[in-house]
């Protein structure tokens, strides 16, 4: 069923939703009395005369006492991942972890390389080794405890507990986690098309710790989002930088949904406000040329003096069955004695060969997991999934007496689904950069051509 | 009921038990036969002549084989907690981890900021962040690895291998624990009523790497623990210290136990002899004023050469339905050319205003697991536990010529226990500092507020 | 049964089945309709009249879904570890992990203590602390990921993606994992039968990231596996070395194979081609003294251009009933201007007193876990079991200009295993160190005694 829903519908549905939500009576569902078959049994054995109404009774309650599981006992059982559910639906759990194994090949030319001598070469990396702790405990307690160990230490990666099934709010969650912002960067790494985001996602908050709220709405056609973090280090701790935190929201919409998710229109806008402490904590955007065993950016403003900085990030998806778009547009302003502003967007197409659609997941406003119509198997037949996309991506930190410089790279990928839970990648980048005199880097106009695979098993 | 035993009854108990644990006789529980629901109703079909002898024993020999299940298959559930306990009770598993996320806010008088100038502020911090494998295997060998992430690195908590029911000792661990020394620091940091642990805590030698044998005697009135330890690092290691290890002993009594632990007097004593290698390894005394974000510890001894340290901690609780107390006294003397004393003590009161009791572990001599009487849910109703308190605490480490500096903290605690494995904490601290002037630092009499709050969770 | 199979028979295999294997026929094996008994009772009340058809069928669909499990729900069981599998076979994992603490202690003379004033002394190591994931999902993809937490970092020890029941090659394995080299190397540090690998394990690449082919043939008689690897970091990690790779291969066979298993000859050879990049990344063979808890090397060539090394490694192990042999060859040959050679070898004998074999892993040419034919229980009688070796090792870092040493070690051993999961380990060493003038140390004629002792579990 096509169902449209207008904007004008929406805002309203919002407010409406906001104020309502507050009533929310919730009903709970009685236990319908189910017997099972031996139970049946002793029913036709008494009725027969074949039992006495004593031992009935007292082959019945034993009958019913095998039957009944311990609710506290967890049915374990793979779905895309370990899983463990209590009978009484109380407790779940999921056990999981994700590698990813990255070989890249970068080729620069004199321009670059008189810059960067070190950027040219191969290279091996374990771009993301995890491990992670999820469940939901008391029915409404839910909690994430999520580890990175590529490059030898351990870094947080969603360590938060919270609340759900909370009134008007949805979902209430505590520690660090992702800033709701940009609809690139919520996609998991697991799920993302190209190997690395986009060159804008330099702007894009990434994970912090604070407290977010967020909820679905009208029926799961739109989210919204909004949290006060503050900025902390790899494992979500800092001291004395009162002044260094974040307001972030975003709200998505879906004008369009059908076919279960397989034809949809997916809009949004995320805005961040970040109080910033000047030098005691300066602002700096750049980034890698979208692969990531480089310590090199190409582009990078330098360390910049801000006391505010302000992100918006309009956001827009299409689904057509195998065929998909997604755009977004970046722009960031830095307020100080002199303000800077800076952008960047990127868009791109992707099409299953194999007719899959992109998943999309409408309570959260961001995309999930491929599962392929027929998984591999190198001996029984199965192809898995196949997909092909084309990226261009733009990042301009050029302002003012900021010359961090221009990039625009294109990218071409190919996306192997062995299984739900098995995806093999391959992306070639071809990398401009205009205009950089930086951190000590010129660079006029420079070009570099980047090929990489990744291997990634999530579970 | 209520029992009372007399100190003189205990002593002469724990010889007469270490004697006669020799004579020791296990009884196998002799499994009785038991029969399901579908086999009654077989042996009633064969009575009735419906079935004939020769199918009654067929069925009813395929009936055992469905009902019964393999030995070494887990049953998954939970109790506070991931267990998996195999159907013959030889493999008992627990899998999980605890996440703390603390948020503190500091603010000191003109006469610590001249010391500490960096000490005042706000920050965020994941306290712990552990995960642990804990299990039994073949009935009788036991191990636990646990691994803390806070702060990036993997810190040992409890990294052991060890045999239970050995006649007379009852449990030999060894690896990676903690020294059998105070209440305080032998009750878990899941449990503890205050978010840090008392000034004195300073004392107790903590977790190090050794053997360690223990038990619980007279029907758990009392328990006792002894041990050798070496000094190592925050993974359990050490090269060519040999001079610097611990001997240390924890013995407790419960002269009044009733109801079921809900009323209860505790008495313990601990002592520990350190071996020192004097300037090789110089001892130090100093904490934290119990607050963990921050690197300053405003008392401090600084570094001094001993050859021997002797530490001394008598212990008391009493719990009386929802209102507890607890106190510990810590002396500790070091012996070199000049001998040195310090020494401290703290005390505290709790009361539960939803009528839960502290929960004392008779066999292990400690603290554990608070369960609310009803679980916070957030639209079904039901409020959790709620806990308040208020400790004084008092750490003096001045001496001769050690002017480590007294400190005096008075802390206002305030607990809710959303579920048995959710809490979260707040803290009020009156810090009051005296007669500092070491390691550079000068205090004449300084005080501070500080704020902090806890989110908790644990499984 | 004994078999005999001649090294022309082998060869031949070997070609026969890499041909041959491309024609594998799958069978897939027809689920057998079982029925429960309580279905069988409905088929006699049937029979009997007692229930209508009608009745009959509708419980009959009842009864099979009651006993019908759902194929992706978990059997959680212990084998020797926490094992999951599916009900339709298609899913296998463990989790577990490992624990080794060891204590030694280490005399030196003073020839040695002039060159290494550190190096005597006590010390106690968590020597392995590891988690891992492990598992077969969707019939035929599998991965692992194994980190070690010893010494508070994390380093990877088996991160890897690969592909099995793959027509001709068997296994195809992406990541990081051991080369194929070296009996005692593959054999993991679980079931090696020392506390350390012998000297000349100082020869052996260990782990590194690459891809790796490898297969078992003619019943198992034979295994075979080939790599291509990149020199990389502990957590897998490289980058722009692209000339320091390795490729390596390992061929082993079974002539003599009988009592399953219980009586063997065990013949291989292991082979290394590295590319190497001269004083890029210099190329340096040294080893501890088989005692871990030092940095001290005693012999060490220091640091080496070459441009390709080659290693050479014949293997040999007998297993007969409870005595086993077992003795491996190295040697390095490394090109530049100047070649330099270098070698080692090691030779050990070990027996069972409690009549325990030696598990040799026929599908993939190295021991594995050694199960007691009793597990050890301190009341219910058991002792585990008892195993003694004695062990000569050697190792020759000396040519041309290089003069990095001879060592040899002589090695007394015993291993007390409790269960098949807890081992407890003594070692006695007996150090003599030759002609040593390299890296700024001098050893003329030294000697060393070494005692030391490893408690384990793993699972």
């Amino acid at each position: 069923m096509e169902r449209y829903v207008s904007l004008r519908k929406l805002l309203l549905g919002v407010v409406t939703i906001l104020v309502f939500n507050l009533c929310i009576v919730l009903q709970s569902t009685v236990a319908e009395e189910k017997k099972g078959v031996t139970e049946e049994i002793l029913e036709i054995l008494k009725s027969e005369g074949t039992i006495t109404e004593e031992q009935y009774n007292e082959l019945m309650k034993k009958a019913k006492e095998e039957r009944e599981e311990e609710p506290k006992d967890f049915r374990v059982y793979w779905k895309e991942g370990i899983r463990l559910d209590s009978k009484d639906k109380q407790f779940k759990m999921k056990i999981g972890g994700r590698t990813q194994i990255d070989w890249n090949w970068i080729g620069d030319d004199q321009d670059i390389k008189d810059a960067f001598p070190n950027f040219g070469g191969h290279g091996v990396e374990f771009r993301r080794a995890r491990i992670y702790f999820e469940g939901t405990i008391y029915d409404s307690t839910f909690f994430k405890s999520q580890f990175d160990f590529a490059g030898g230490d351990v870094d947080f990666k969603d360590v938060y507990i919270g609340l759900k099934k909370v009134p008007v709010v949805g979902q209430i969650t505590a520690g660090h986690q992702k800033e709701p912002f940009s609809l690139n960067e919520l996609t998991s790494s697991k799920y993302i098309t190209f190997m690395e985001r986009a060159l804008p996602n330099a702007f894009a908050p990434g994970r912090n710790t604070g407290i977010k709220l967020n909820n679905s709405q009208l029926e799961d056609r739109m989210t919204w989002a909004v949290g006060a973090f503050e900025n902390v280090d790899d494992t979500g701790d800092a001291f004395a930088d009162f002044s260094d935190y974040n307001v972030t929201a975003r709200v998505t919409g879906l004008p369009w949904y059908a076919d279960e998710g397989k034809k949809l229109i997916h809009l949004g806008l995320s805005y961040s406000h970040q109080f910033r402490s000047g030098n005691n904590n300066p602002t700096r955007y750049r980034n890698r040329p979208e692969t990531h065993n480089t310590s090199v950016r190409l582009v990078d403003t330098g360390d910049i003096s801000a006391d505010d900085a302000d992100l918006i990030n309009p956001e827009v998806a299409l689904v057509y069955g195998p065929f998909s778009l997604q755009g977004e547009y970046f722009y960031a302003t830095l307020d100080n004695d002199e303000d800077f502003d800076f952008s960047g967007f990127y868009a791109f197409a992707s099409y299953f060969l194999t007719g899959e659609s992109r998943k999309y997941s409408a309570s959260k406003g961001y995309f999930g997991r491929v599962k392929p119509k027929e998984n591999f198997h190198q001996t029984k037949g199965g192809w898995g999934a196949w997909e092909v996309g084309v990226r261009y991506s733009y990042l301009d930190l050029e302002d003012g007496g900021i010359k961090g410089g221009k990039e625009s790279n294109v990218t071409l990928g190919l996306n192997w689904y062995l299984n739900p839970n098995v995806r093999w990648m391959f992306n070639y980048i071809y990398v401009d950069v205009d205009d950089r005199d930086s951190v000590g880097r010129a660079i006029d106009n420079g070009n570099a051509n980047i090929f990489q695979t990744r291997l990634q098993i999530d579970f």
